[in-house]
């Protein structure tokens, strides 16, 4: 392009693991092609490491293990990719303040100190970007934050966590207990030695935090996410989601609520395991993809699929938010700030409307029904469907409710749970979508 | 916001059918939440329609027949929802020349002077945009042009006409006639009373024509693309795909294509009717909904799904480009450059590799496939598959090739058609995706 300008966009990197090693081959092997993309070269200044004689396939020059003094040297763009809180925390906010723009996929840390690094890319005109924090190399973040800023979005509900819809899928079609399709799942390489972050659901919960204050204008902290991991989901919670036409997905939710016509707004903000129909398009999503449903006002309803996680797909949404900071530094603009203007209240989980699907052993004499509704009405909990049979001595009672208090649907189960003529809760569960 | 500043980003509409009037309805009823987002208050200051008096529910003063007088009066963005080429054309140039940034659905005029458009708009230093152009609400421009810039974008393919995928959904569930089931669509809206710009592709090859140029860096405008609407499509050709446990649906396809390793690689543009088997996402897609495969050699495939019309969904798409331009204004900079530096050559249609279903009514006597089989070695053409069975006094052939030059595969069903032993070619079609 005859725009194109010389001097470089100055970038750092740091980390070098399966993302940022896939981020410095395409610096390195692509420039030219990326230069074209922003109108000026890219120049990859620096690469920290923790054991920089660990990466013979760099160029030797590059690699430092001094990432505190690569941040602080003449550089543009400093790019984060090393994880956790501290001291990457510290580093990116030095590299903010002093007006070097960020790129970063840390959701832990902007889970948490998101308004913290926001306010300091702000004050310095900087960009801070972070695409590849959320479903890997799935544009998201952007039509978020970008697309639909004209519009009002409701709902964002979705398939963040590959690891955790692998032993899901795996677990739904073979019938394997937890423990088992873990043990397989860590085998072969996609869940952790330590899976804590996944099957506890936190690293779900930072993508919801993150999501949620993009799609509601509102900050929301890691700390504000309800979490329930899948470590309590058994064998029979799946076999009473198969009996339902229903398949067990973890999923992110955030959504608008409001109580009442005259009620202010709040937010919804969660993660737990959920029935879903296996005709609703997320049941679809298999193995390590991710999937998220976004619903908006003018919008209607839109769908984001792709690969979640991995160093290619990953590197795909790093480059993307390089090429914009840097395309902001060639023309001497910025990116748009986060706009957290709306400020609304996060709901508590007690408080939040759910459906939930309950399994029950009871005993097969006359009346028991009748006892157990009891309990739903003295919890104001509607009941939508009620499905009884027989086995053995005991009889299966399967409830699904209509929406209700959180707090009450536990309540009720709780309170179920010590009736006499109830054998056993099976499975309690709850539900989103309607069945076709 | 402590940011928000009090002048005001003046803007004005062109335009008040069904996106317009959503559009406006917004401007003036949610100005505030909109200013949060922007960062300064909006100000709608005209809206040019062709007959001010028809349109009682908007503010009078507001009104104007002088589309060209409100374009150069004191506003910051034009809105354009008018569409067509002229005189609409000239306003926008004018307004880009002036420095003003516009905001478009205007996909016939984009695939035409996008070129012309995005000069003007460099020069100046405004803002294009024109996310609503294709598939409506769909975040998909911004994420092609952003989110994947630091990507290589190999492939789009998608479903970008609600109108023929409504016809070909409803034939494929009733059997009805192609002539039928147009009747049908447009007696309930889905079809306009002319219906050529849908039915024989015009819109859907401008569409395909933005898609590439984003995703290819490469300008390519609707007379580059090949173009084949499904105004020929028969009952009969939905029964030889329902046989194949396939569906047809018209796409927009847009590859990069390279022959042998060292050659030089080019683009194919393309619009067409085409078999993909049921078992692939877009077959799923029904009714008016649109959707977009997008593959990129780092990133994987990704998918994106929505509404592709309407006032609500479409205005969604105007308002978020909107404030994309308003929020630059605000921050002194602009959203980035088109970048058309690959400036890739576009493939002949004879050229590009395609495979082709073929459903033939043959003589049933020995040697017919012999004969029609050595019609494919002559031309080159490699055959993936044959089925063949007995109807009447006549037998019944489906042929799939492999991939080969698409002129290879038209030469092959012409001169097979002449044979003597070929009764009638019952069904030629292009197929896509594999066979599961």
């Amino acid at each position: 392009m005859s725009e194109r300008r010389q001097t470089p966009v100055r970038v750092a990197l740091l980390g070098c693991g399966t993302v940022g090693s896939e981020v410095a081959r395409r610096l390195l092997g692509d420039a030219e092609e990326l230069a074209a993309r922003v109108g000026a070269p890219i120049e990859l200044t620096g690469i920290a490491v923790r054991r920089p004689d660990k990466h013979p396939e760099l160029p030797k020059e590059l690699l430092t293990a001094d990432a505190s003094g690569l941040v602080e040297s003449d550089v543009d763009v400093v790019i984060e990719l090393i994880g956790g809180i501290e001291p990457v925390r510290g580093w990116l906010l030095t590299a903010l303040r002093k007006g070097k723009s960020v790129v970063t996929g840390n959701k832990a840390l902007l889970a948490e100190y998101g308004a913290e690094l926001s306010a300091a890319a702000s004050e310095s005109g900087a960009d801070l970007y972070y695409e590849a924090a959320v479903a890997g190399a799935i544009p998201l973040l952007r039509p978020l934050r970008e697309s639909l800023a004209g519009d009002r979005i409701t709902r964002v509900m979705g398939i963040v966590n590959g690891t955790t819809n692998f032993i899901l899928s795996a677990m739904d079609s073979t019938g394997a207990s937890y423990a088992e399709t873990l043990d397989e799942a860590t085998r072969l390489g996609y869940a952790e030695a330590d899976p804590s972050a996944d099957v506890d659901g936190y690293d779900a919960a930072s993508k919801a935090a993150i999501l949620a204050s993009l799609a509601f204008h509102t900050r929301v902290t890691a700390s504000d996410v309800y979490r329930e991991g899948i470590t309590g989901i058994s064998a029979s919670d799946i076999v009473a989601a198969q009996r339902l036409n229903r398949t067990v997905k973890l999923l992110a939710i955030c959504e608008r609520v409001a109580e009442g016509p005259e009620a202010s707004e709040s937010v919804s903000v969660r993660v737990h395991p959920v029935m879903i129909p296996r005709t609703h398009q997320l049941a679809g999503v298999g193995g390590a993809f991710n999937a998220v449903y976004v619903e908006a006002e003018a919008a209607g309803e839109l769908m984001f699929y792709g690969q979640g996680a991995g160093g290619a797909p990953t590197a795909s949404a790093v480059l993307g938010d390089l090429v914009a900071a840097a395309r902001n530094r060639v023309a001497g603009g910025r990116g748009p700030r986060e706009s957290m203007h709306a400020a609304l209240p996060v709901r508590p989980m007690g408080e939040t409307p759910t459906r939930y699907h309950i399994s029950l052993d009871v005993a097969d004499k006359p009346g028991v029904l009748a006892q157990i509704a009891q309990v739903f009405a003295v919890h104001d909990v509607s009941i939508a469907a009620v499905r009884q049979r027989d086995k053995h001595s005991t009889a299966s009672l399967v409830v699904v409710t209509h929406l209700a208090r959180d707090a009450a649907l536990e309540a009720t189960v709780n309170e179920i749970s010590k009736l006499d003529v109830v054998r056993e809760v099976v499975s309690v569960m709850r539900v989103e979508g309607e069945d076709s």
